[in-house]
C-alpha cells in the first residue's frame, strides 16, 4: 500500500500578504517511519498569525521555514504507523506536523491527547498551544492577579478569547478589543468579558477610558499598531504589557509602526515584555491541568472556526489578517484520494 | 536686612525647544521662613533633560510646572535661616529648590550633605539624583550582573557616565554611545568603558555588533529615537531595556518616534521598562552608601560641566539637547547684588 501525501511547501518569501504562488502544492509518496519514528495522519491543521513571520528570511525566535520545506504548522491527527516506543497506532496526537496530510515524527514536541476528554480540534485551541500562550502570557509575563483590569486585543481571536476567560476566572476585570459588533457581543454574552470595544466603530481611546477607569494593569497585545498606542495611553501604575504578537504589522511592506507612546512606560513605571510559548515547555503540564479542569467544568469555552480542505490553506490563512475568523482558525484535512491509498 | 531673590518662572509652555521668552526672570523680596521651614541660598542648580518634560501641560510622572511658578530644579546650597528642627544655619543641603537664588523649604525632599566628603556640585551629580538614577536604573530595573554586556546611550551625559562606571564596578562589559570623538575618548580613557561608539560618525549598527558580540543584556536608554531601534536589533536573550529618558524626542513638535524594532522584545523575550528615580526614595541611603564608598576610593568619578550665572538658565538648558555638555550640567549661582542685601 502506498500512501500519497499532499503538502504545502514554501516556494518564495512573501512580500506583504502571503499568496498562493508563495507555496507549492506537492504530492509525494509517504515513506515508512524509521526506528524511533511514527507516522501521523493529520486531521486538523492550526492556522496562526505567527506563520507569516516564519515565512520571512532572517533571525527570529525560530528559524524561518526554508524555501522548499514543508510549511511549519501545529496539527493534530492519528498515529497510523509507529516504530516509536511512546506512540502506538491509534494514538491521537498533536505536534508540529506541518501543512500536509501525513507527517513523520520522532516525537519531539509531539504529545498524545485524549479525545474522550475533548474533541481533537480543542487540542489546537484552548487546550493546545493557543491556551498555553494565553495562560503563561497572562499569568506569568503579565502577572495578572485578582482585581486587575486586563485588556486584550485581538480578543475574539484564538488566544484573545482564552486570555479574557482566564482573566475572569482569576478575578480580573476583562475588556476585549475586537472588530465588529458580532465579535463584541460574543465576548460579553458568551464568554463573560466585562466589556468589549469594537475598534472598527468605537472611539477606542474614549472606550478604554470608560471601561478602564482605574487604568489598565495588564495589556495583552496581539495586534500592535495604533491600538497598542491607545492602550499605552491608558495604563495604570506598574502596568505590564505582554507582547504576544502584532498581527496588524505582519504583512507590512514598510517598517513596523513602533509605539509612539512608549514613554508611557516611564510615566507609569510600566514594562513591556515579549513572550514565546515554547519557553514554557517545561510547565505545559501545569497549564494543561488548570485549563483542562476549567474546560471540564464548563468554565472555559473553546471556539474553533473550521474550514475544510487542506488545499485551501493559502486563502484560509489570509482570513486571520482580515479578521474574518471567529475563534481559532483550523483547517480540516479531507485527504485527497490517491490511487492505492485508503487513508 | 532685605534679601532679594531672582527667579525663573515659567511664562509659557514651550513649543519645541524652550526659549528665553518661555520664562520670566523675576525679582522679589525673600520672606522669612515660617515655623517648620528654612531658607536656602542656592549655590548650584542642576540642569536636567527631564526639565523639558516638566514644562509640558498634561499628565506625566510629576505634575507640570504651572504657568507663573518658579521653574522646578534640583539645587544645592546653604541654609541661611531656619525654623526647622532638622536643618540649621550653615548646613549644606540639596533638594528641589528651583531655578532661583533663594528657596524656602519645609524639608520635604531636602537632605543635608557633607562638603568635607565631596564638593557641593557632586551632590547634584554622581552622589545626587543623577547617581541614584544610574544606580537603581542599572541594578534594579536593568538587573545588571557580572558578565552582562551593558550599553548606555547619552553615555557622556550625567547619568550615562555613572551607569558605565557602575557597570564596570559590577563586573559588566560597558559600552557607551555618545556624540563626538572627545566624549568617546573620555569614556574609554578616563572612565574605563570597554568601548565607546560615536553616533555622529560611526555606523552604530555595525559598532554595536562588533562591541557586543554576545548581544546586549542591558540597554540603558537616555535618548530614544533611532539609537533605541538599533539597540533593539542587537539584544541578547532575556535582555532588559531601561527607559530612563528620550532626550532626542523631548523637543519634538511631531509625535514621538516609537521604536519600530519593538518586536525584538518578542524575539529575544526581552523587557522594556520605565524608571523614575523618585520611586526609590526609601532606598536612597543604600545607593548613597555604595556610591559614596566608590567615590571615596577613587573608583567613581563625577564630572560636572559648570556654567556660571543663574541668568543664563534658558540658553544653558539648551546645551543638554545639543549635546554640548560634558558630564553633569550645572549652573553656578552668582547672586545678583541687590540694594541692602549682602548674600
Amino acid at each position: 500500500m502506498t500512501l500519497h501525501n499532499h503538502q504545502f511547501r514554501l516556494a518564495a518569501r512573501p512580500v506583504g500578504e502571503a499568496k498562493r504562488s508563495d507555496f507549492e502544492f506537492v504530492e509525494e509518496a509517504v515513506r515508512e517511519p524509521a526506528d524511533g519514528e511514527f507516522l501521523v495522519r493529520n486531521q486538523y491543521v492550526s492556522l496562526d498569525p505567527a506563520m507569516r513571520g516564519w515565512m520571512n528570511e532572517g533571525k527570529s525566535y525560530v528559524p524561518p521555514v526554508g524555501i522548499g520545506e514543508v510549511m511549519r504548522a501545529y496539527a493534530a491527527g492519528e498515529v497510523i504507523a509507529s516504530k516509536h516506543d511512546g506512540f502506538k497506532i491509534g494514538d491521537k496526537v498533536a505536534g508540529v506536523f506541518g501543512v500536509q496530510e501525513y507527517a513523520i515524527s520522532n516525537g519531539k514536541g509531539a504529545h498524545r491527547v485524549d479525545t474522550g476528554f475533548a474533541p481533537l480540534p480543542v487540542y489546537l485551541s484552548a487546550l493546545g498551544m493557543t491556551g498555553m500562550t494565553a495562560y503563561f502570557g497572562l499569568l506569568d509575563v503579565g502577572e495578572a492577579k485578582a482585581g486587575d483590569t486586563v485588556v486584550v486585543s485581538g480578543a475574539a481571536g484564538a488566544v484573545g478569547t482564552v486570555v479574557g476567560q482566564i482573566a475572569k476566572l482569576k478575578g480580573c476585570r476583562a475588556v476585549g478589543i475586537a472588530g465588529g459588533a458580532d465579535k463584541c457581543r460574543y465576548l460579553v454574552d458568551e464568554l463573560g468579558f466585562d466589556a468589549a470595544i469594537d475598534y472598527k466603530r468605537d472611539d477606542v481611546r474614549a472606550a478604554l477610558k470608560r471601561h478602564c477607569p482605574q487604568g489598565i494593569n495588564v495589556y495583552f497585545d496581539n495586534v500592535g499598531g495604533e491600538i497598542l498606542d491607545l492602550a499605552l495611553a491608558q495604563l495604570a501604575m506598574h502596568a505590564r504589557i505582554v507582547i504576544c504578537g502584532a498581527i496588524s504589522q505582519y504583512n507590512n511592506t514598510t517598517p513596523v509602526k513602533g509605539p509612539s507612546n512608549y514613554l508611557s512606560l516611564l510615566v507609569y513605571r510600566a514594562r513591556m515584555q515579549g513572550m514565546v510559548v515554547f519557553d514554557y515547555a517545561a510547565r505545559y503540564g501545569e497549564a494543561a491541568r488548570e485549563l483542562g479542569q476549567w474546560y471540564a467544568q464548563g468554565k472555559l469555552k473553546s471556539r474553533e472556526d473550521i474550514v475544510t480542505g487542506l488545499e485551501k490553506f493559502p486563502e484560509t490563512l489570509l482570513m486571520l489578517f482580515r479578521g474574518e475568523n471567529h475563534g481559532k482558525l483550523i483547517l480540516k484535512v479531507a485527504p485527497t484520494p490517491t490511487p492505492g491509498g485508503t487513508p
